[in-house]
């Protein structure tokens, strides 16, 4: 991320710290090369090695306090103008700020509802414990959530042209895998022939490389957040494939679905376009739904109904997520109240939010329909940012 | 990592709850893409999307709950015999699994001391006490960071051969730095020439590429862990370097001195040759105390004693930590009585791990001399696994 979009963002989290009423946001992490806390790269710029806090004030002050062999590191990055250069122990530079400030409410780096708030491990939870023992402050941390879903939900007019052009390219390789689709190639090879072309355009991969693309054939299929297999495509299957790239930082995440025609077959069987049909429908009334204020659960819960009342089995995942950064980005998360999803399904949507709209079912006999769109929610709906599939790809 | 590989550590992990007599190890994670627990390679071998845990016994069963959409990949994999998939929650699997076994003593994914043993993050901490609650479970928690020490720092044949390999590949990278550097190049020119020959030779970088390798040039330089900068060589600077490698899966960590002859010197002059002779005696009486069993505080003790004694300042870090398949890798720490170092200078050293030995000086007017090597630590002593720098390099 370059030092200006991270400029943008800290100035982004001002303000949010204003608007939560939060006095200070402490970010608490050590040997990032090992574990990274995901809110790094967007406000910091650089990695730590020894207990290292970054705080961000609701009046907009910044200050890293950083093992001193850092302190030179900091000053190249030039993210925060102040910079504390500690020897042997982190504690009292870190208390002399709090007392500096005496921040009421502080929003710390952990959540039970959201990964990319929760870059506190335990152990460092424990030594934040440690050095606050005795002082007031110990009772004012709260969850850093909020924050960092507003922070990384509501997308810049840059991250936003960023995203559309991932998209685009995207698109641009899923009409390759179209021309490259023929009965006998397998799984694999459709999978390799997409990484091959990230690759020579290099894109980075929005998840990990094992399983992007994922690309499922056939009636028999393993299901979602598996790699290819060595499964040959034939005719009559249904494919579906779920690819991302990273673009200057930026993922993208669709799905398409193709249908092999059958010798003697000009198009696909009825009830191949019917579940297909079925599918882009739900995403028509979702988007339609999809608006700031809306609860996040409540989108999921159209398409899921119109799919199970249309006869099929309701798809075991939620409808969308957040992207930016990460595949999975963001708070707010179009799923059902299952307790996997923690408190994400119940908040509400924001204007310059990403989503993605995924569902799925199964065509029984032929393979599995889905499909992935991305949306950007508006002032008072939501846009398309990828071209809708609404028509089956169809290979000879 | 290769299966192979994940299988021999599970193996020896098994071996070291027994040792430790630790009736159950539990990794628990979610978002792994977002952010990862450092032992996920190691012992499992793929990512979690959705509440995933890791568990293996003393008596050597291992089990896998994760989500429902991930059993088939979890299959693919093939690490853990039982796979227990869920839709909603983890809670009914995970207990069913703790009551099966009715652990005594139950090892998370947490602590203060290491990083590497820290995956757990606070949030994920406070949904585990949340399933735990009512249970005699929530009481029977300990720390993972004895057996992540012994497990990372206890190296196999397997992995030991790799890491000597790595060594030799980045020694071959120093020497031809020897051969690239001269007066008017600027660090960041030394730098991207290592970088381009890392990225040729198909290599990974040991830690972050902003300051893989760290090039420091003359007597006003930033010290360690800061990227490269304009700043040019000129005749009279003390040069160093900083850099590792990844070589299937694991780094390489070494630095070597140089200095450039001024007009009409043959030889290094003579205070630039002491603190470099200084710095190649403190390494030697280090090694020569490394054993196991020895304490890693005192190791530190001893090089930094000399440097002291000899004159000059003591350098502001550890003299050495681990290495594997991260740079600052394992366990015990080669590293001084420091709060931040928590308590793994008390640590005790053990066979097979590989320790870096780093001690600094400055030498005033001339720049920093360090030397970094690699050694492991074998039954009565230890081995060098780089071949020392004794002599200064001299550029003409």
């Amino acid at each position: 991320m370059s030092r200006q979009l991270i400029l943008e963002k800290i100035q982004q989290a001002v303000e949010i710290l204003n608007e939560k009423d939060i006095d200070m946001w402490l970010t608490f992490v050590r040997e990032t090369g090992n574990i990274t806390d995901p809110m790094l790269e967007v406000i910091v710029g650089t990695n730590a090695t020894w207990e290292s806090a970054f705080i961000i004030t609701k009046s907009g002050e910044r200050h890293a306090i950083v093992g001193s062999l850092e302190v030179a590191n900091m000053e190249v990055v030039n993210t925060y103008p102040n910079i504390h250069g500690y020897l042997k122990s982190i504690e009292d530079d870190l208390l002399a700020i709090l007392n500096k400030y005496n921040p009421e409410k502080i929003a710390v780096n952990y959540s039970q509802n959201s990964s990319l708030a929760d870059g506190l491990t335990h152990g460092m939870f424990l030594q934040l414990q440690k050095y606050l023992t005795g002082t007031p402050f110990k009772e004012r941390l709260v969850s850093s959530e909020e924050i960092v879903a507003a922070l990384r939900g509501r997308k810049s007019p840059t991250e936003l042209s960023i995203m559309k052009e991932a998209i685009k390219e995207t698109l641009k390789i899923f009409d390759q895998v179209t021309e490259f689709i023929r009965p006998g190639v397998s799984e694999i090879e459709i999978a390799n022939f997409v990484k091959d072309i990230v690759r020579q355009k290099g894109f980075g991969f929005a998840w990990d490389e094992e399983y992007c693309p994922s690309v499922f054939t056939g009636p028999d299929t393993a299901g979602a957040h598996s790699g290819p297999t060595e499964r040959k495509v034939e005719r009559g299957h249904v494919i579906n494939m779920d690819f991302g790239i990273k673009l200057n930082g930026y993922c993208s995440d669709l799905q398409r679905t193709w249908y092999v025609l059958r010798e003697g077959e000009t198009d696909a069987p009825e009830e191949v376009k019917r579940g297909f049909n079925v599918i882009v429908e739900s995403i028509q009334r979702a988007a339609d739904a999809i608006r700031p204020g809306a609860v996040a659960y409540t989108i999921d819960d159209i398409a899921r109904s119109f799919i199970v009342e249309n006869g099929y089995e309701e798809y075991p995942h939620g409808l969308g997520h957040q992207v930016g950064r990460v595949a999975h980005d963001g708070g707010a998360l179009l799923a059902p109240k299952w307790e996997r999803y923690g408190n994400l399904p119940y908040l509400k949507i924001e204007k310059n939010q990403v989503f993605t709209i995924e569902p799925r079912l199964t065509i029984e006999g032929f393979g599995i329909a889905t499909i992935e769109e991305e949306v950007v929610v508006t002032e008072n709906g939501c846009e398309f940012l990828s071209k809708p599939q609404k028509e089956l790809y169809l290979i000879k």
